[in-house]
């Protein structure tokens, strides 16, 4: 990854790669590429173009294909993050901060004690948040960011993971380290709202085949038990360093 | 820790502890806490007094010393994070998820890339948000942020830690979890600015006796570096559960 990289989900035609709307803008008008510059472009789903521009107007800005990469700097796990919905901005914080760090999933849900709603604006927004922090981090895979869910579907969700974790402030037992399979290929980890879990949640959590685990004594704010859990997760499975 | 935590430095004396300032118009006229009634009071410096309140007044609340604890829910292991000043409310963030995480010190640094400095009303804004994330999260330790130090003094800096790392961006070498030495007690991790370390000042680092890691192939914002780091660091030294 040696030059400016880009997002446009479009797949090249005929080894030629057309770039349109505001990031065409940006690669143009703010950038300032010209004719012969070489830039990469992500599509979201893991591929990477190295491209050669042959064209650049304000609104469109074509390339010929020089090479192409797969998931280049993608962690080799799935980590996804089920987050209970959050007051304010603090779930696009979460959804910029694991995508920077490699999560490829983010599953906002409703949960007895959580304060609001995920309105569609919003949902929208933190797409956006993500998208942005995948250029940022030079991800070539955008995480998927689900639209909200009740408890209830979180429960019954197939996402194919071989491991379900969640991190329950009531918990004294086992931390992440202990509970985390390091052999397992995709793990979902649950985190709750800001004023935690009903025990009855964590009972149904249980019963569904997750597991609890404790993050220390001390109480962490949602966002910041979601970044932490991200980070440690990828961490032990070997992603991030 | 079964009631509400307060925050207050003044020592008991004669067995009565007398809080004063905002915290005893918090105490006394958000939270309503009536003569008879139990608290915690934290003083920031490890201990915790479990106090019945003897006399609650708008702007001073005195109570009976029940009983007393020094490093309740404290990690057993000093981290300290060295961060680069940063752009905006940046390192605000930081200085609150790092405190709530259990860091037990933050110094901020200029380096060649820094872009603007740390001004002594920011430096009391990032002290102000750290005692808010001390009384979130329940710890009894408030951790020490420095006045911000230049590039050279950071090398100089004697704080007495086991080991000092680097998180250097253009490592491509061994992670956290291979640098890390478990047994040591204390550890000061440093992180770069938005734009990252000019080569010079890894040489140096390394030169006093730093170690550099990689946080891996994505590209992470400073704020999510430091965070990650303060995860995987207490994680990895088994004081995040």
């Amino acid at each position: 990854m040696a030059h400016d990289l880009y997002y446009s989900p479009n797949p090249p035609e005929d080894g030629m790669l057309t770039i349109t709307g505001p990031e065409a803008r940006h690669i143009s008008r703010v950038m300032r590429h010209e004719v012969g510059n070489v830039i990469g472009v992500v599509d979201g789903a893991g591929a990477e173009h190295e491209v050669e521009l042959t064209a650049v107007t304000a609104n469109r800005v074509v390339g010929r294909v020089l090479s192409k990469t797969r998931y280049a700097r993608e962690p080799e796990h799935r980590v996804a993050i089920a987050q209970a919905v959050l007051k304010g901005d603090h779930l696009a914080q979460v959804c910029a901060q694991a995508t920077e760090l490699g999560v490829s999933r983010i599953i906002p849900f409703q949960s007895a004690r959580t304060v609001g709603r995920l309105s569609s604006a919003k949902l929208e927004r933190l797409c956006a948040v993500s998208l942005a922090a995948l250029k940022s981090s030079t991800r070539t895979l955008l995480p998927v960011i689900d639209a909200p869910v009740e408890f209830g579907d979180l429960l019954k969700l197939d996402g194919g993971f071989e491991q379900v974790l969640v991190a329950y402030e009531d918990e004294t037992g086992p931390g992440l380290d202990t509970v985390l399979k390091r052999g397992a290929s995709s793990v979902l980890v649950v985190v709750g709202p800001e004023g935690g879990f009903e025990p009855f949640e964590i009972d149904a959590l249980k019963a569904a085949g997750a597991v609890s685990f404790t993050l220390g004594p001390r109480r962490l704010r949602a966002e910041t038990a979601a970044v932490a859990v991200a980070a440690m997760t990828l961490g032990l499975l070997g992603d991030l360093g």
